[in-house]
């Protein structure tokens, strides 16, 4: 019949049911993920990063499996435990942690990741028993990807600068209710090459050493996420098991280096949730100007990538999978911006309103970066398995649009 | 006391006592650029590009003076409608209209600016009674001004080609239920220069005039939106009264040359509340690094502008405003992406954790691109007018974060 089908669900009846913009998620691409995951990193600590997908039903799957939490605010903190992840396995990280944030981190009683030595002294003011902590640091690593997420280079504003890391840990040793118990980095994001991790993994247990030298014993080193996806159809998808190997054995190679026996943790975020899904959306109007235009029902309110960075996703006609692409079509959303593009010129069959398109590989930084921009209430998020179907959240109505909203007397 | 006033108010003590990030915006200089509009522009139709900013109360500030609205989606909409505007005053824009946005807008009875002809017929058919409407024509101007918000390049998404005009007018004659009563342009915005502005004008009068020739009678001229304002120090503050020479003495030289004597509308947004509206946010941490970071609460969660177009906005450090700049700063904000800065390498006096950061000018394009990611709730935003202040938006609490959301059975 020629519709697009995700984990055995026709979508473009799922559209039609519940109307559009949609996000479809897989479930079996989902638990494939984290099988690989668990498979390829046996004796590692996966800390899903919840930044990247914090849906509750998708993160219960993943805590469901075992993984533990990166959380970046008292606000993903919240929503990780709700999503099931267990505070013995949540990291608390963030360069700019408000008072609100560390007191409830440490309410939970979960760990933390250091950005600065104000917000060692910040911690340590707030708390009344011990927390355990790392620092992050900055490796000054420069990975192959965006400059709006490469963290790891030495501009970047995030962590301590590395010539200044073990004075740091100096400090934390001498500052009340801090107990340093593991090294926090994290170079990137939508990293294609196990290279640069490598390189900060080295570095890391060059700091390691130090850091036991100072009578430190480390409990964890968390090199963080960033292991990218394939999104264009020319790119080689990433080999979990390549980037497994090349971390693993660096890892055990430099173990015997230390005392202690620190678990290595990582923090995958679009590795475990961005090609689950897609964003189902319905074509408005085709036009024929300095670019064949289709103007789509969802645009930058609900999928930031493309007009952000640039990023580039693959689109399918998800009514018309099975014609053959005849014409080169720029998809736009519906947001008063000229950046508001989703997709430049791609070949595909001819494109008439009523139309399905696709944007694959929107699980990752889709819904999460969200907003009610051009008054757009935000759509509904669905969960596919093996032919069923379950809403995991429902489209806003109108009046989430004004929600809190209170007009002054005399206005 | 060195804090900083905004409209008699002290904004420290106000984030004090709310707690930030808080937008914080001045009724007196809303109803000074209300004002201005009505006296420079004093026989055309004002209508307000609700996508600006789309706070109920400062709506009803705006609608109160008399003023239309420029509404882009159902639910702008269903917004500038609880905003007080009239809807005789609204014109329903959008390069993407989907059947639930005809569907409202031709329910409230307002009229259409129509982008494609797959709209028009859209229109058409969901239409049972007669609709006007205007094309939205691009013009093919190029003004001065970034790149993702010049809308009225023949490259942009907008409105029909220049040189297709004419025919869609011809089409719309022979289409039923359309009554074609205008023309709409919009070249972009953030415009410094009114030569822009009058370049568009002049084509739209070109245009009317063989309009005229087909028989329609034109009722109206919407030049939309797009005049800038002053954010950078070195910046001068663009003057609406040379807009309004220049723009009114075309209209009125070009007005001869038509039969019908068209209203002129214009659609500004930015000029109405930008300059209106701080965005206090509070220092979490100062760290020396690669360059001086000055963590604060607020990131382009809030603030998209900086992060997206590499906007610039003035900082002041609110609770030192009587203190010499000594040190240069960069902004940043507590979103997991190296991206997230505010402002870069500002000369500020001394800064510590706990100050207190105004972004100044973010009335525009602030809290209506803002979204929930990293799990941060939505923050307050509260009027103040002459020593006095009313909360206008609570700020999200936790439920917020997970509002819609269902967790199917067995997971």
């Amino acid at each position: 019949m020629g519709n697009l089908v995700l984990d055995g669900v026709d979508v473009v009846e799922l559209g039609r049911e519940l109307g559009t913009p949609l996000y479809i998620t897989s479930r079996s691409r989902l638990e494939e993920n984290i099988r690989e995951y668990r498979k390829y990193f046996k004796n590692a600590d996966i800390y899903y990063a919840v930044k990247a997908n914090n849906n509750l039903a998708i993160m219960k799957i993943i805590s469901s499996r075992g993984l533990g939490a990166d959380v970046f605010s008292d606000g993903e903190l919240y929503l990780a435990l709700m999503g099931g992840f267990k505070r013995e396995k949540i990291l608390f990280n963030g360069n700019s942690k408000s008072t609100e944030d560390i007191v409830s981190g440490i309410e939970a009683g979960v760990r933390f990741s250091v950005d600065s030595i104000d917000e060692l002294h910040a911690i340590s003011e707030i708390a009344e028993e011990e927390v355990e902590m790392a620092f992050r640091i900055n490796p000054d690593v420069s990975p192959e990807t965006h400059p709006k997420i490469a963290t790891g280079l030495k501009e970047s504003k995030f962590g301590i600068p590395w010539e200044m890391a073990e004075r740091a840990y100096e400090k934390a040793l001498k500052t009340d209710h801090i107990v340093p118990a593991g090294i926090h980095c994290h170079i990137g994001s939508q990293i294609l090459s196990p290279d640069p991790f490598i390189e900060a993994l080295e570095k890391m247990f060059d700091l390691a050493i130090r850091v036991e030298k100072l009578g430190i014993e480390l409990d964890f080193l968390d090199m963080g996420g960033g292991i990218g996806i394939q999104y264009s159809e020319e790119e080689k998808a990433p080999e979990l098991k390549e980037f497994s190997e090349r971390i693993l054995d660096t890892y055990e190679d430099r173990l015997g280096d230390l005392k202690s026996e620190p678990n290595l943790i990582l923090e995958p975020g679009r590795s475990i949730v961005g090609n689950t899904t897609f964003l189902l959306t319905k074509v408005n109007a085709v036009k024929r100007a300095f670019r064949n235009f289709v103007a789509v029902d969802a645009g930058f309110n609900l999928l930031m990538r493309p007009a952000m960075y640039g990023s580039y996703h693959r689109v399918v006609v998800a009514n018309r999978v099975d014609e053959t692409p005849s014409e080169t079509y720029t998809i736009v959303g519906p947001i008063c911006e000229t950046g508001d593009v989703l997709a430049y010129d791609r070949m595909l069959p001819e494109v008439r309103r009523g139309d399905y398109v696709a944007i694959l590989d929107t699980g990752a930084y889709g819904f999460s970066m969200s907003s009610q921009y051009n008054g757009r209430r935000r759509c509904a998020e669905v969960l596919v398995d093996n032919g069923r179907w379950w809403i995991i959240r429902e489209r806003e109505s109108y009046a989430d649009l004004v929600g809190r909203q209170i007009i002054p007397p005399g206005i």
